[in-house]
């Protein structure tokens, strides 16, 4: 068991056995209320339906619409009329957008009550689940809303991997990787050589493994935001990948999925760090070798959109200013920066990079 | 100049001396977005104007709708709208639901940004600009919503206590009149032989008098909401008056203004520990006479309210469980206790002595 800072209170992250130990364990205390995931719900409906209470229970469809401000109204409405109040508890059972819209709930329902997440993928298992933060869209405004208010309890099932489709546990390990990358290079590459053997492996190995990376991501993220839970100086850095990650997700209306944006983003912010001089050619080039089964084939997804459609979605994001553009480049394995770069410099470093980037597929 | 404590951030509080002067104030900095109470804006027209570029100015009518989680979308939009962001700051115009509203959107916009109130009632300037509180309503279910998120920097101007009107100025005497009835019989003796010529007294002294009470006030609040700003323990004795006053304002569809109803809340709440034996009914009977000038003619607007519609209210509140009550009562002068009443002790002792106060009109 895992314990965490944080400015709201200490929380824990503990494995369980399966989906039925840790269910029962999340129903400890106050009888709370349950805001899942349908399609989980009815992945594991048998282990579930007996032990959630339909009187206690809201289902959410999972997507992009489902984070937003205004589809979140009917589920805070729903909750408050089941008798959800400042007494009770939330127990969320999903991925990220189940975890982004009850951090919010749970945040600000009567300023705040007690909540346990139960992440069902890989992203929010290794990633989200701690950290504090909850993204919010608004009518076209992607994220801009949130809170920092982390759960009381994580609770870690690795069962749920097995339900994921391949392009989501990738998703999951583009996190993964970036952690690796941050923490520095010894990591990275043991990371890669346990993945070679993923495709191959058998479903308790396969489990083994992600439980076993999930433990490694917690490690590099944990001491971070504990040193930083709002943002404000070394935090920043886990933003890597993020700020040409979005872009890429947000041209593509959410084609491409969040992790695999984030190795496209990263590979970006390390081509940009090389042609900058920051970084060596040769290690932009080994990246993008490296990196290229984690994103295949979804670079191409970025071959119709247009440079100046890039820019913008860029221009949108809510860490930039209003001119030019704060991003985190890289002089190495581990030696991330955070960096300003103006209006000039993206003009003449970035756009060229990320023309060649897209026209290659980001492998050079 | 007063800084007060908070697990956000330390912020000032600060007199002007007129609106002008704040306002300029408020403006240092980064370009601040302002949102602002659309009646003050007409009022104080000229001065406001010249300083609030409308590219950056959302005007809000404020009433009990319009801090509804509803109603805030596209006040959201609009400021999004106008370039807002991150690295932003919103300056709040106005009474408790422009705080209210000012405070959710910028404790929730991107997880948090900068923002300054100034003020315009005596309600929020007493009371809710200290303590970093927002109130929200969704639906049907009152104040629900929320968050702890203090403005950086609040900004005093005694002259927009002028333009009140009496009733507004004898709301927030309420709150006033119920800080010092929790300091201590000597302030409370003090302020109410100081308001004695209140009605007589000229704009000057007048504004002087609030002036003083508004300081005085804050010295009673300030150490409270410092040692238990998340209302755990010692600040909830703050809600003296609010069980029973929220449930005057639901039943009455706000028809009784918030200040005057913790006025008759706090006297139920004499009342009712009267009748538990906890006070001298000697007690109760002084503080109906002393009080009376402070809530006339208001308390005869329950009159038509049937008990079961006040009990009702009072289920809703969101500080009481399942059964029974939690309410704040007294043992006299600056002696106030949380008391947990059972549904037993609610109808024995609770409904007779809300019954009698409403059939009386609170004098006995």
């Amino acid at each position: 068991m895992r314990t965490i800072q944080s400015h709201a209170h200490p929380y824990t992250v503990e494995e369980f056995a399966d989906v039925a130990a840790a269910v029962d364990a999340a129903r400890e205390g106050p009888e709370p209320h349950f805001l899942v995931d349908a399609a989980v719900h009815d992945l594991f409906r048998p282990v579930l339906a007996e032990r959630l209470p339909a009187a206690r229970l809201v289902l959410v469809e999972a997507s992009e619409e489902a984070k937003s401000y205004g589809a979140l109204e009917p589920v805070f409405l729903d909750l408050l009329a089941r008798g959800l109040k400042r007494s009770g508890a939330l127990v969320v059972i999903g991925g990220g957008v189940l975890q982004d819209a009850g951090c919010f709930i749970a945040s600000v329902l009567a300023r705040g009550i007690r909540w346990s997440l139960l992440p069902t993928t890989l992203l929010a298992q290794a990633d989200s689940c701690i950290g504090s933060k909850s993204s919010i869209n608004i009518g076209s405004f992607k994220n801009q809303l949130g809170t920092f208010y982390p759960p009381h309890r994580v609770l870690l099932v690795p069962a749920f991997l097995d339900t994921l489709p391949a392009d989501e546990i990738r998703s999951g390990l583009g996190e993964v990787i970036k952690l690796q990358l941050l923490a520095g290079e010894a990591g990275f590459r043991e990371l890669l050589a346990d993945l070679e053997g993923f495709a191959a492996a058998d479903a308790t190995a396969r489990r083994e493994l992600l439980a076993r990376w999930v433990g490694r991501s917690m490690d590099v993220k944990q001491p971070v935001i504990e040193a930083d839970e709002f943002d404000r100086d070394r935090r920043l850095l886990l933003n890597y990948g993020h700020t040409f990650g979005h872009a890429f997700e947000s041209v593509t209306h959410y084609g491409i999925p969040h992790g695999i944006a984030v190795v496209l983003g990263m590979l970006t912010a390390t081509h940009v760090s090389a042609r900058l001089g920051m970084v060596p050619e040769a290690h932009a080039a080994e990246l993008s070798r490296l990196l290229e089964p984690w994103h295949r084939p979804f670079a191409a997804r970025l071959g119709p959109v247009a440079t100046a459609d890039l820019l913008a979605a860029l221009a949108r994001d809510k860490k930039n200013t209003a001119t030019g553009l704060t991003c985190i480049l890289t002089r190495g394995f581990g030696r991330m920066e955070k960096v300003g770069l103006s209006a000039g410099q993206v003009a003449a470093e970035v756009l060229p990079t990320l023309a060649r980037l897209v026209e290659t597929g980001f492998t050079g």
